[in-house]
């Protein structure tokens, strides 16, 4: 089922905002990216955080309970909080019925859906509440690679959670300051609580990885961009299959690569080391010329958020002397460079 | 749900042979590729074949209605008919309703589920007959890349149906001739029926490609290889997604490829050119490095079956001078010539 046909709009929708965000017991920073998002590009429907006694983050707003938090206005809880494997614990499944008891709906990102959970699913009942599994993608046809009309931006990483969504966010907002038409295409979670649509790619069946691609950013005729959420990595032993079915669908006509300079190895995985920018530009251009053989990179957004001014500098001087392309960090900086290099590729 | 436990053997399952092999209005040979798998590696149980009016193909069994086949001894109807995308249509519904009022168990390959009908779940309860889908795939961790024990060969191709499957069967044959410990690991519908066990991968959820591989085939500690059944290819833009992360949780030691000599272009997609072996070998190469830098290509199988004695000769010559490694077609040749390839590398 789709999360939102496309032309609904969030308000409509059986998660109405504002939210209460749910951080739980969040191991660290990179586990809250779907709560972060929210409260970077929709801040205003954002009136609190729930965090459990072992939580190790904070996306900065209100810790609240259950009852403050409806008290507060709260409509809907988002759970938040990503896991490998994407599963409830039983401490989750209580606050989950903790918070429909106190009168919110709830909404979730994760792989397995709220639904499978009998006392959710009876707690939601009592109470007159809506669930939300934003992964449960829509029924698309298999992939076909024919050329769709229209143009799209891709971004890709080195590795999972390096600012992929963070990206193409920053990308639609500098591409709209300038009049020019340009839609942010969601394939995760956080980015379809954030648009309101698109399709959760990495619980799509294996089959089907293109195919959803293709149907979330169709035939395009107004001259303006799709700019599509780009997930994992070519090089993530875990993830890579979706990554490239991903590159695949979209068919890009410019990438645009994410980095996080200094992440010590892969996500997840001690024993994998992170690979350099090249290699990752090389293979992921190589991945894409099989739908689009003129795929070009644009631009490299590095996210330095743990490095300090110079730091950061230095990093983007040092990534634009080894690509020759615009690299900059769309939360220090934004991304003009980057669109002005798209500009000049794709004149209008 | 796993469609066998690791230690059930085939006739203690809900799908007992023997087996009318259902080819509705198979297209063209291709399309019936199950039903000629089993009747190729399992001919004691194939008792028939239903061809409806416009089948295109034939599995050279006796043609035989429901009612004749359960006559003649079939307990389960296997629907092997390959569609993309995997959908029933009316017709064969209709024709599944009859072989189960004719009192034969069914089983089915296809994405779509059996179950996903009302009429044939009240089919199989008024006849007290089972329905198995094989592409329910059973849940498994994502993967995580980590060395494990024992060796690994896995199967590549240019494209889907190249004879990945049938060339894995051979190479289990050929090693298990020798003495030696080889096991054959069924990642397709067909594999699964003939193996009895194994994971439908094109099935699974896309975050759980390559876990799904890391299950099939585990540590190993006997000395024996694991033979994995290869899917699709890299270079076919609906399904590379499956192929990349089958590569990465395969970690294999050593590689066959397979190809089919004179295919005009990538199986259902008239605008895709088939890839030269060359450029084939190398993509695989460079994706299963990721997860075993130390992975290495022993051969490649060719389907000549559309090529006349000497034009097959001729084609396994040109691959061998080309490639520098055994080239033989499994049907004509067997697989002795790589399999001794394998133990000069990977001496015992």
């Amino acid at each position: 089922m789709n999360p939102l046909p496309p032309s609904a709009s969030l308000a409509d929708s059986h998660w109405p905002p504002p939210f209460l965000l749910y951080l739980g017991n969040a191991p660290d920073d990179l586990a809250a990216k779907t709560a972060r998002g929210l409260v970077q590009f929709r801040p205003e429907w954002c009136v609190g955080q729930f965090r459990g006694p072992d939580c190790r983050t904070s996306v900065h707003v209100p810790d609240m309970g259950f009852a403050e938090a409806r008290a507060a206005g709260a409509n809907t809880m988002i759970v938040g909080v990503a896991n490998a494997g994407g599963r409830f614990g039983p401490e989750t499944v209580a606050d989950i019925v903790a918070a429909l008891d106190a009168g919110m709906n709830v909404a979730s990102g994760l792989h397995e859906r709220l639904t499978a959970h009998p006392q959710i699913v009876e707690a939601a009942r009592r109470n007159g509440k809506h669930l939300f599994d934003a992964r449960n993608p829509p029924a698309t046809p298999v992939g076909n690679g024919l050329k769709r009309a229209g143009r799209r931006l891709l971004t890709v990483g080195t590795d999972c959670s390096t600012g992929k969504m963070y990206t193409t966010l920053s990308l639609e907002t500098e591409m709209r300051a300038r009049g020019l038409k340009a839609d942010f295409r969601a394939t995760g979670q956080t980015g379809i609580f954030i648009a309101g649509r698109g399709i959760p790619i990495d619980a799509v069946v294996a089959d089907f990885i293109s195919g959803g691609i293709e149907w979330l950013s169709p035939d395009r005729h107004d001259g303006g961009w799709d700019l599509i959420e780009g997930q994992g990595s070519l090089f993530h032993p875990s993830f890579a299959g979706v990554s490239t079915g991903l590159l695949h669908g979209a068919q890009p006509d410019a990438l645009v690569l994410t980095h996080e300079p200094g992440r010590p190895h892969m996500r997840g995985l001690k024993h994998y080391p992170v690979p350099d920018l090249r290699t990752t530009l090389e293979a992921n251009l190589a991945t894409a010329r099989l739908t689009n053989p003129a795929v070009i990179a644009v631009g490299v957004a590095l996210n330095t958020s743990k490095l300090d001014d110079a730091g950061a500098a230095r990093a983007c001087r040092d990534a634009e002397d080894l690509l020759g392309l615009p690299v900059q960090d769309p939360v220090r900086d934004g991304t003009a460079r980057i669109i002005d290099r798209l500009l000049e590729a794709f004149p209008c």
